[in-house]
């Protein structure tokens, strides 16, 4: 290896770091907007985020980055510098592709179109959103095609490209058309099946403090580092701050502790992926979370495949006793009503409420659909229509004139997020997977969780995932820690398992 | 005037807007750093508030800035624009004439000598201690020569410059040479004065929820706005944030609940100038709070002059008793006694814990020293020794031997800020000498206080000092504010008044 391209590695680590510590004053910035910040602060914040946003693009994007990426990788490198090298210039490309003007300018609509929709969706007011949609949907369109053109592939997987590195559309129609098969059938057996078995609500009104505390012991448990993180409430619950200092929120109902409690298992999952990721590496792109599935996969791993599991509910029935209930065993705290009171299946018109088996369903319509406008095979003005339809047949429900519990309800859109949703539902596969995995690698890990002794299922997420960073692809990543790439087969028998024979 | 002028301050203010809302991102970053974060996140925020402030010097000293000023100085502005610019030069001045070196070594040697203090202080440690303070006072002598020779002052006015623009030993030495004449026998007759009169401490257990909500009260009642700033806790106090968004803190303890209300309410003052800064101008220094010294007049006329006056006492008793009391007349409670316990004088070690009779002796002892040392009449040996006979002579006590009450109790030396403690007693000053304008502005001042009628008070401060940002210089501020230059005795009178005569 020459000397010179050693400098030029080591000028891009130097530059990426810079870029790391920039971006910790923006996400703790950020999470204090949401978790912290009084309200007339916002224009002032959002000024000062837009402003560092501006500097760190200028930073990564700067003519020298590339000449670095080219010298670097006209040397032979040790494989970690490889691996990290594709990342730097991964991260390098999507930001330096699309020409300044096009960020401005749906930086401008992006921001317009949410800023609207906030009102218009309460308002169900289709005409006046459809019209800033439209716009924000050109633009993704233009930024689509160039991202494509750079990158030699399709414009709608040039998008999936920014949030799942290296999944493709013919990937996604194979995963996700072998679930659209089966899926309305299982979610009319499960419905079908939860009418024999009744259950009782737990009564509330519950303390916030005493769901906070519960939270707390619950993320204990989880084994979320407190030294390096911290739990507070928002609106919109998320996992945010650094790896260094992984904040999450949740909000709290005094109705219900269920939906506080299984937010705080989910965002406990991210924390852990980022509390985990290689220390010594953390500043750079090869250290970073594999992609948003992988992510998701962690959050809905702690959520759906532990978090629901008869063994886990178990184990933290004497927490929700001891918070909720002052140790009286009351009969809603009983295992087997808490375990049917957690697998209720409801087909809803809301996504971010949906349960675990209707969730796929609510995915698989947006992907059906924002790769048709990507691909300007569907207007905006056809997408009322297309959703309801796609409602109908999968969930059995009209939103027909309701556009605010449908084709409105997401802000992904509003924000020029195309690509993103199916995230989720990958997340999910990638989850169920996982756990598949462990379950043959550990024969008794269902009564090592029931015990309490959830080590050996983190040490093997930690020495498989999260200590794995972006080394390898998530295709590479999935084969080495599961022994094939990633499978929809697992996520059908987990919810077979759970639904229909549970 | 011309139109390349105009374009060079137009480019001025530009770039200062830049640093305001990338100093945003510091400040809220900072606050979080102190009363949020945990501490297993240090060493990543730190690393990263130093490459920020790395990235902000260089944008504040980039050489086009001393073009652009001089280009702006060559043409005629208005009145307003002057005074933006002399602001703007100053920062920048100040910013550029160390040299990057000195400003790195002695970010190096302050933070290792105040790292070191933390553990050395409590051991007592002189010897350890006073081998790292001779290093970081090398070099602050370094950077004072170098600051007086740019500006041809002398080394310690250069540095006063930093806290206080304008302010001159000179002038030091009449105001605070006068108060050290007339201060030891204030305290003897203070002292012996309150010795026939007793009284009772409330009594605690305080719940913190409580000490809460009293505070929060207390805030509201000073005017202190809510849509732009919270109330948080850290263990030494302070008021941070931006201007938009302004963060103060506090302490509680379940013994005492005057440490807590008079902390909230010395920070408010300062919250309530930072809040009330011109809103057009927010960015540019021009708007800036004038200087250490008046930002502490605030505050301290906030904790001082308004806080403990019999008035404002009867104006927040209701509120003692509603959340401490749950509203039940108790004799600890009662006016006189409530006045009695607010006005203690106790000569102590501690400047931090010093009541507003002996604070002055802290302070002026502190500023002979850190004078001679600066100058080079005075070494590191010599301090203990000087110290000790200081508090003999002004306070009668002996800090012989007991350097941790003693030269080594604050954090501003071993961080490098000498020609900082003026300000407090500066700011007591301002203070005093603003009431008395007040009470002359406004004769039925006391009355309109006891009747909660605080818009009076509030208005005349926001009028007269909090609006005016940096427009004048200090002294033209307090001429066009009071009539006259700071007058030390204003304070002195205060001080009579209240404690050898009220």
């Amino acid at each position: 290896m020459s000397d010179q391209n050693n400098i030029a590695y080591d000028k891009l680590a130097e530059r990426f770091t810079k870029l790391h510590r920039l971006n910790h004053l923006s996400s703790i910035a950020s999470w204090d907007q949401a978790a912290m910040m009084p309200s007339g602060s916002n224009q002032a914040r959002s000024e000062a985020l837009a402003e560092l946003s501006t500097l760190t693009h200028e930073l990564l994007t700067a003519s020298e980055v590339g000449d670095w990426i080219q010298a670097a990788s006209e040397a032979p490198l040790d494989s970690f510098r490889q691996a990290s090298l594709r990342e730097m210039a991964r991260e390098w490309r999507q930001a330096s592709v699309i020409p300044a003007d096009l960020v401005k300018a749906k930086s401008l609509v992006t921001s317009d179109c949410e800023h609207a929709w906030r009102s218009q969706r309460p308002e169900n007011d289709w005409q006046g959103f459809s019209k800033n949609l439209e716009e924000v949907l050109r633009l993704t369109r233009e930024e689509a095609s160039i991202r494509a053109e750079s990158s030699g592939v399709d414009p709608y997987d040039a998008l999936l490209e920014l949030y799942e590195p290296g999944m493709t559309c013919k990937q996604l129609d194979g995963l996700f058309g072998d679930v659209k098969n089966w899926l309305p059938d299982y979610v009319q057996q499960a419905t079908e099946r939860q009418k024999s078995s009744d259950y009782l609500m737990p009564e509330g009104p519950f303390a916030i403090d005493k769901l906070k505390a519960l939270g707390l012991e619950v993320m204990t448990l989880l084994g979320f580092d407190f030294n390096r993180g911290r739990l507070d409430v928002s609106t919109h619950p998320f996992c945010g701050g650094v790896a260094e200092d992984v904040r999450i929120t949740t909000r709290y109902r005094d109705d219900d502790f269920i939906e506080s409690l299984m937010g705080v298992i989910h965002e406990t999952g991210h924390a852990r992926y980022e509390q985990s990721r290689p220390k010594d590496t953390l500043e750079l792109p090869v250290s970073y979370a594999r992609s948003t599935g992988i992510h998701e996969g962690q959050s809905l791993f702690f959520e759906m495949q532990l978090g629901r599991s008869r063994e886990f509910l178990s184990l933290i029935r004497p927490l929700l006793l001891k918070h909720l209930t002052n140790g009286k065993e009351l009969p809603a705290y009983q295992l087997d009503n808490l375990q049917t009171l957690y697998r209720q299946v409801n087909p809803g018109f809301i996504r971010v409420e949906a349960d675990e088996v209707t969730y796929p369903a609510h995915v698989i319509l947006r992907y059906d659909i924002e790769k048709a406008l990507i691909n300007g095979d569907m207007t905006v003005a056809d997408l009322p229509d297309a959703w309801n339809e796609k409602m109908q047949k999968y969930l059995n429900l009209s939103t027909q004139g309701n556009y605010k519990d449908g084709c409105m309800q997401d802000i992904h859109w509003p924000l020029g997020a195309f690509g993103y949703f199916p995230s989720y539902t990958l997340g999910a596969m990638y989850a169920a997977q996982l756990f598949a995995a462990i379950q043959t690698s550990i024969p008794d890990v269902h009564s090592r969780i029931s015990s309490g002794d959830l080590s050996p299922v983190f040490d093997w997420l930690k020495d498989n995932i999260w200590s794995q960073g972006s080394r390898y692809t998530t295709s590479e990543l999935m084969v080495r820690a599961t022994g094939e790439d990633l499978n929809a087969s697992f996520f059908k028998e987990h919810l077979k398992k759970r639904y229909l024979k549970g």
